[in-house]
């Protein structure tokens, strides 16, 4: 379906949302990444496939631990990588961000990938973009992260099959604030989830369409009952001295998961977290670090999907392409 | 003509001003950089020239842009880049600037492009240089920012030949302050420019050999008629607590370039601007972003430039050298 | 000898600390660098050796020279580097540093260098570390810094000779706070050191096992006298915050080496510093700068050492390993 996101003829262009994408494409996404998985994680098969293109990873925000993703994801694919974390840049001396990016531009960049506080802010660098030009979001403000939300599918991929019909899926905490959420909800959506659950305290559910389809349980004891997946979401401390909740300790008391609250979940439930986490806020050690969590396995899928986005954007008509 | 950047044999060694560099020279170095144009600009024809040489990036001033041209110009000729920034450095732990330029090259370094905020400490990291070890200028305090200078000869080059001896080309802003004004005023004159001529407050312009043999015309309008290029320096906004202009909107409405004003200037003049531009103040959006703005070009020139001036400066006798 | 260090066959795994190692593995390493000094220095005889291996500076305080070192190392040897500045990253966001880390290992990395302010987080980290992965020193706390011990050790080899018994080595400075220090004490002893004799003050020196088998010589003249190698630390000027010295000025009278105290040494005795120094505190400029200095091959050392440390570390059954 043509869009923002898409060339003329269909194909991805760039990856802002995982809105309106097309079941077919994420699953070919998710296909693709775990292919790469292998090549993914050990640089030693790393591919050629990009060589030569240039990505500049475009932080506007601090996030070391998603740019080194991205960086490596990169390499494996051969391309060549610039980190500009504007913390250091021009912006400070009052540039446009869009500036900063039309100037990137001008430099002979393929791909950007870019972090930036303010939701929107990726609609109008894509619209911005040259012919050739890729735009990846890696999160921007509350909206989206598209990345993170393909990287929680491939993991309950690999535990649960490709068939999500019959799964229970239940995600926990500041969905209000999480753009993480913003991504899993679309795809969960799209790849037809057979019952997506909420639990989290009012103040920190959103109101608008965002749990459209949702099954809001306030229990988190009752919410976990016969889940497949539960999705942590992490519990920004701000959020205490905003007013929204009360304190970590009764945060930890109603929404922590530990081990006891989570054998009300089907014995082979996974866990997931998009890190970094809080441990003993909204996660447990012993749920973190116990079998059923797949938290660090999300992390390596991250490097598989990321190789499979930006190998699928900077496609060209007569590319070698799988 | 030999001199601190030239070796004994002629050839150059360091790039640290444009002031002495013969016709000659700068000519040979805007024709290879024209060459390289395709190059700097498509990775996937990045070449091999520099293959195995080291190239550092010393920044003892925050400029996230500047570097990131010399890195993209550097990995398009093959060589290794370290970024070394020194905001992070042991230069806050009281190193002195020389010993940690002369630490980077007892690990092996080739070539060192350095930003400092104090005028003349390239000339003491060149006479500190190793046989055989390049610096490249990429500002220096007020003295001198050479590739800058460079890619706007270049730019104007593109859009009006190769004799600039008819030429009409006007400097406006803060030039007192300004690097970029150093280099491309003594460029300008050797490549036998017409007419230069400089507008700007009062407070804001050099009272000493710098303007030699510069037009200078206080009203903006006047100075616009009838010249091919425009030439607009950033203002900085420390100029204003400084006391060197009442204000922003004042500098705007006395010496900021709107599309009207631009209408005195030749139908095909071209405007440059070295970045980053304060939108409003020196220039207007529909200037900047407009059909007579050349400013993203000047970035894209700044990447073959910079090509150009690396591999001249690590030219070694037997080398296959274009 | 089997140890946290060592996979159970022996062969080294992590490099933690140089207590322990046995003498043959020291001079194996040596020798090692020793050969790979002219790779070190000049890229464009780099090795294959770790292509397609990923290395992760994973600094948690800041030092961009010996991150630059181990970088450059890395290259040398064909790896793919990945900075990870904890300023930028993660950990102010309230993740501990065993997540970061373990984070980095599920992408794919296969050797970690790690500087860190807590002494003993290095063995907790490589505690944690999955199969085929290594965990390098880089300075943590007080505790080692054996990369620096190694290439000092290199140094003093390179103008001394293999044979260590007949010198007599002199450590001045802050011993107290320096890892530098507990990395060289050991591996001079372990090499068979004729004597090793220590000068500071005395609230600068430890009270421990460090000094066990040195001789402590209150007087610097008198310390001096006979010795082949002046091993300078630096002072931090906290030091004299702390209560610790009196003053800078007061230091440097009674152990700041000039030329003419260093004429109490053995005429072709060595100096060394581990930078970054405070020239006119604990070493004149002329010392510095004189021939008996060999500051600056240690850091070209440094890059070797580095290199030799890596290949051994990445070594696998069936690798072509020199």
């Amino acid at each position: 379906m043509p869009s923002l996101q898409h060339h003329p003829d269909g194909r991805l262009r760039h990856l802002i949302t995982l809105d309106g994408l097309e079941r077919q494409e994420i699953e070919s996404l998710l296909e693709r990444a775990q292919q790469l998985r292998a090549v993914a994680l050990d640089g030693r098969s790393a591919l050629d496939a990009l060589r030569g293109r240039t990505i500049v990873n475009l932080f506007f925000e601090p996030s070391t631990r998603t740019r080194s993703s991205f960086q490596l994801a990169a390499r494996r694919l051969g391309a060549e990588v610039l980190n500009f974390d504007v913390a250091h840049s021009s912006s400070r001396k009052g540039e446009s961000l869009l500036d900063t990016f039309r100037n990137l531009q001008a430099m002979g960049s393929d791909l950007f990938v870019v972090r930036v506080a303010e939701s929107g802010v990726l609609d109008s660098l894509a619209a911005a973009a040259n012919p050739g030009v890729s735009v990846v979001n890696a999160g921007d403000g509350r909206s989206a992260h598209p990345t993170q939300g393909l990287l929680d599918m491939l993991t309950i991929r690999q535990h649960k099959g490709a068939d999500f019909s019959a799964l229970t899926v239940l995600l926990v905490g500041d969905i209000l604030h999480s753009r993480v959420a913003r991504s899993d909800l679309p795809a969960l959506r799209t790849l037809g989830v057979g019952q997506i659950r909420v639990c989290a305290p009012a103040t920190l559910l959103p109101t608008d369409h965002t749990l459209d389809g949702c099954t809001q349980i306030d229990d988190f004891d009752a919410a976990l009952e016969g889940v497949d997946v539960v999705m942590m979401l992490r519990l920004q401390r701000e959020r205490m001295e905003e007013g929204l909740i009360s304190s970590l300790e009764d945060y930890h008391r109603n929404y922590g998961l530990s081990p006891e609250r989570l054998r009300r979940a089907k014995p082979d439930a996974i866990v997931t977290h998009p890190g970094p986490m809080n441990r003993g806020v909204e996660i447990d050690d012993a749920v973190a670090d116990g079998p059923q969590s797949v938290i660090l396995q999300q992390v390596s899928n991250g490097v598989a999907v990321r190789m499979a986005v930006m190998e699928r954007l900077l496609y060209r008509a007569g590319a070698n392409y799988p």
